[in-house]
């Protein structure tokens, strides 16, 4: 055991989490400072403090914070400006909470003095990596504490042991195999492992937990609008919002429709692939309604180039590389993409869809006056549109006379 | 004008492209060879027959083609291994049809000795582009006419002034304004114009002719499966069918749960935004679950180069540069992916969604013993995340270090 | 011809613009605003205010420039950031000054009124495109006039009988067919065409003008340094300079070792091939030199990232497109990772080579402590690469089971 | 220490690997089997056999396998397809031969019943990676052991007694500090460490093994061609070769002139910047005329395409990945474009620097026709660029209409 003498611990209050600060007072005989962020995971967070101090944590020590707008404002927003999908349909709902986390983690050590980081994440996921990535990137010097790669407690059934000879207090339903492990945050909830380990077998319904199933949604669809400012959403039907009440706002209109659920089999970036169950009710709405409103007012250079960085820039989140350069070069060429999108998009939700159906803006690039198939009074000379082909056909027509064998 | 002797019409028996029969006639006066393709856009080609004989073409320059087939064989189905979509969602309907156009036009070209090609294309749109590009590609010393972008029949008034004084028989229903303007193929119908100019205005139902409304669709969901070979479907619901067969059958499938609608505002190669409205019917599903049997076929290195490529390669068929080299070497990547892509998907079909539920291959990547929360039997030893994490956060910390002034 | 009142030639002097300067006052008789730009290319200007003043321009409409600093500031210095090659060699020295010339052109045309530009580019070139789409995204409203693309004076013969019928001097070296065509300004020479048109054939040692013959430069190499300040150069052998006093330095370095002689056969956008020669002797070295200092203040992901986009970033730049959107979001992405790209580069300048010997810099990422072979005192743990290597290979061995048959 | 019962052990016969040799049977009390290969690095690789027998390894268990034909067929030459270079500038002479030697350690382990395979890298470096991810690519449950990261003798010192105790001769030369440490193939030899572990310090001559200094090479130029058939090179001054025979060829000439001298700091897959000095004399003749070769055949949507993706492709070679499916991919689409590179290419070679001066090709795309300023008997109409420069316009006009406010 290297030598530790404070511990800042992603702390949630659960029954993992609370062996973990035990293990860490037992193990490395440090202080641990507890930190439990309120990220819109929808659980109460008072009782993780009472647990904490039950556990010899002083009041000092620990940290309970409502970072729901930061989550939103600086983590969410900017990453639904690139449209990010990790392998064509994952909305990164927990790889985009990791950052936010290990940032806090970090300010937190710098201000208790502490000299190394803790959190409950396993050795064979993703958030091990986010976590610590972040971390070192914002603290060379930062020692980092995983239990679960340390430990030897590696079944439910030790843990659980271990927990009682500690006089952890251990829920009844916690005793029991879970048939499931669940992240959950503002943007999404996610479940994987268990029975949803095979991935043949549809997911079941009791798996859900954010979202009604589309068969029990209203059978009569709902219209909704969303106004957008400098491409992040700052209304919703014409009211004025902050970001995390704009979200929470579509979530509970993505849980009403049934909006939002995804079964993927994805490849973590650890090297092995996992099946999960995504939920993201209220990010699958706003996610439709960025594209709609991108498509009156990006101009197709900047659209496209954005298609072409979006899967680069959704696996570096994926992978934990929030807080490197590449990730914030590719940030500042969306950044600057975004100036003029402005403008109000209207969606229908209906049954677990979301779909654009309207959308307008004073800074809209779309030109009726140039499309029509009525008289154009000159907007566009359709025989422009001769050069233009023969041009880009002239190194095709060049290839053909030589792959032909002549002029 | 210049000097042609015969050319080859694409020729669809409507009024448009008998004005355009005609109207070589009279302009050129030259030959004129029809070609009129049966792509599944589901309407009847002999009339076609009859109005070209009624307008003097022999027998034997009258060519109808059942190309189904080769159209999804050959065309339809790579593109699908590609998971190609325009602008995030574009099917690509309308624009893989036109390069299989243009190769039997070119084809009947050199069979009948024609020295030019015709398309009814305006000068606006992209099938201008995406025909005379592929021509182009395939016989450098084609010639191709555009009617649309030389005459001056600039108004519909002014088209069925034209036709009548020419004796073509104008139907009743194109007297007044048609409300919108349709292609139709196996794969999609789109619709763009006239009601649709507004793209605040919701698409009116009536644009919609493939598929019912989602709110019509079955109040349950029904389950299907699609058997893949090297990336390709090969059965419905375990019965082996062909590739026009299976789209078909998938469109059907598609039009009944108001599968694949989609509004979209999207940029055109021409350098304008239009709104168009598009049916997929069977090629949503089919992408749905092509995804979905590459999620556990497929490596992520694969995986991800493919999703880096696909904004390239969907815009390249976009513009019409199916048969550039360019294509071509994205196809021996995308085609070099799929050799292994085997396996059966199931999808839940309901109101309008597509989604998997379930993927089995015997080609699966996935492994439940290394992913499995519960005891992997030494398959992945959770200490090697430690020296991954640490090195992939190595340049993370020297840039820390550098960037704070210190070691 | 339409219906122009006043119009911004840009004006070389020379005997081709001359003639365009006559001919548009007599085609379109409207005013003729002269644009002289100094740009670096080497040769007086004044006497293109007295030849303008011949063709009766009064002097409120004879504009000469010196746009050097502003040439090398904010058009060569940004595109180096990048590392800019096209097709792998191409400096783009021609290409980058296109932009601020049409820049230009559009604020003379705004301060005076006038309602059209003109240039002497040919229908075949790069340069018309260059020019007319950043005037066009400058104002959208502009005409354009390109007398090559117009009028039928199309052999040098013509040319040279309707510049005597219009009193304009044919000066005597201009009477036979010149034997290439060129253009300079500060970042390069370029000649295409005549003897050059044979790739075959290498390049006549007098088509060079600014770079002695390799074989004659100094037969002892010439050690410099250059400082960099937030990835542009400031400072030759210690000595800070303005970007163009440095440029002009570095050319006369070049110049006199032989350096940044380049023979190419490159694509035009117009869709042909084309050779050219180019000379770029202080661009060459200052290419080196800047990657040289990239190799020790730049991260791998950001340096990786810069050498993924820069083909599409010289492309652009190539094809003119310097004011559309999609390079300014690559131009964000590139300045955001140069903040810290700052120190020095010493090159030995020998025989038309420029190499890097040696970079230092404040904010070096290069750890002499990491990477040594010597006792490293624990900055590395050598056991961290066998993690890091098992799950970087974990996909792999995926892979390799499945692909053998078994586990 | 895992039950290891036979290794294949990469031996070059020097005394680190005759030490590992020693230390693998001490250690794992395992047989050894040795191989040795000839990829062209210039040692006689007979004095490894009485190494190996001296230490015991029997005649069966010695492997010394001539590669040469196959590395430069099979790797080199593919690579040289893509114009691979790493960072810029490196031309991946180390990281291409460790595949290769990767392919036969397990071919041998196959054939003789061993189960595990040893090489002598560092872990610090990229070599380690190199070798463990080709090996595990090839067979999953192969075991790797890298004696560098396991035992503790990490001082030069310690090595050296080491060896004395065991009986392994220590030659004279080896008994103090190496100024540096080299790796040597038919491609290039590279250097590192020691004397060139400041970057700012000049790499002094001694290190150069394959080139003469520049100032020392010939003061005439030296002229010579090369011919491709399929983007491989097939003769050398018109003398059909075989592909080692014609990089050894080449290798002399670069030798004599100087040429292929790299100083580079670069950016290693374990995290940190290494300063390297590299010599590739023949491949960086190859690689000039390779592209030079490619300028005349291939198109330019196929050149560029390939220019984007070489980045990622070099990436993917110097990081190990040479067996995973995203090269084979590129590879895939590299090798469609080469069908036609064929031709001869004719450079000049001089103090330094290799230089394409003329290019030819029965497949050459390059039309003089299109491209003279004279006369083109209406091979090319210039009036097209118009609406090619308009229709390409077209965005950004409607652009600079919203941005300036008004049509």
């Amino acid at each position: 055991m290297s030598d530790i003498k404070k511990v800042v611990l992603a702390y949630s209050g659960g029954l993992d989490t609370s062996v973990i600060l035990k293990w860490l007072q037992v193990t490395y005989n440090c202080e641990v400072v507890t930190f439990t962020a309120d990220l819109g995971q929808g659980e109460e967070l008072e009782p993780a403090r009472a647990k904490a101090q039950l556990m010899g944590v002083p009041d000092k020590h620990i940290y309970i914070d409502d970072l729901r707008e930061e989550f939103v404002r600086d983590f969410v927003f900017p990453m639904f400006r690139a449209n990010a999908r990790y392998e064509g349909d994952y909305l990164l709902g927990t790889s985009i909470a990791r950052p936010l986390i290990s940032k806090r983690l970090i300010e937190i050590a710098r201000e208790t003095g502490a000299d190394a980081i803790a959190h409950g994440a396993t050795g064979k996921g993703n958030d091990q990596v986010r976590f610590e990535l972040s971390a070192y990137a914002l603290d060379p010097n930062i020692k980092v504490i995983a239990p679960w790669r340390e430990w030897d407690l590696n079944s439910r059934t030790a843990l659980i042991e271990w927990a009682e000879q500690h006089q952890i207090p251990v829920p009844k339903d916690k005793r029991g195999e879970s048939p499931f492990s669940t992240d959950a945050n503002l943007l999404h909830t996610s479940s994987e492992g268990k029975v949803l380990e095979d991935p043949w077998e549809e997911t079941p319904d009791y798996v859900y937990s954010r979202t009604v199933n589309p068969e029990d949604a209203p059978d009569s669809p709902e219209y909704i609008t969303i106004d957008f400012t400098k491409g992040d959403g700052v209304a919703l039907n014409g009211e004025a919002m902050s970001p995390a009440t704009l979200l929470t706002a579509l979530n509970e209109l993505g849980r009403k429709h049934g909006i939002g659920r995804l079964d993927l089999v994805e490849n973590r970036f650890v090297g092995m692939k996992s099946r999960g169950m995504y939920e993201t009710p209220g990010g699958t709405i706003y996610a439709a309604a960025h594209r709609g409103i991108e498509q009156i007012t990006l101009d197709r250079g900047a659209a496209h180039l954005k298609d072409e960085l979006m899967p680069k820039y959704a696996e570096l989140i994926y992978n934990g590389f929030w807080f490197a350069p590449e990730r914030e070069m590719l940030q500042a060429a969306i950044d600057h993409s975004q100036s003029r999108v402005n403008g109000t998009v209207r969606l229908k939700l209906y049954k677990g869809s979301a779909s654009v159906v309207g959308r307008k803006s004073p800074d809209s690039l779309y030109s009726e006056r140039h499309v029509t198939f009525e008289d154009d009074a000159g907007a566009y000379d359709q025989k422009d549109a001769q050069g233009f082909i023969k041009l880009n056909a002239l190194r095709l027509r060049l290839l053909a006379q030589r792959d032909s064998g002549g002029a």
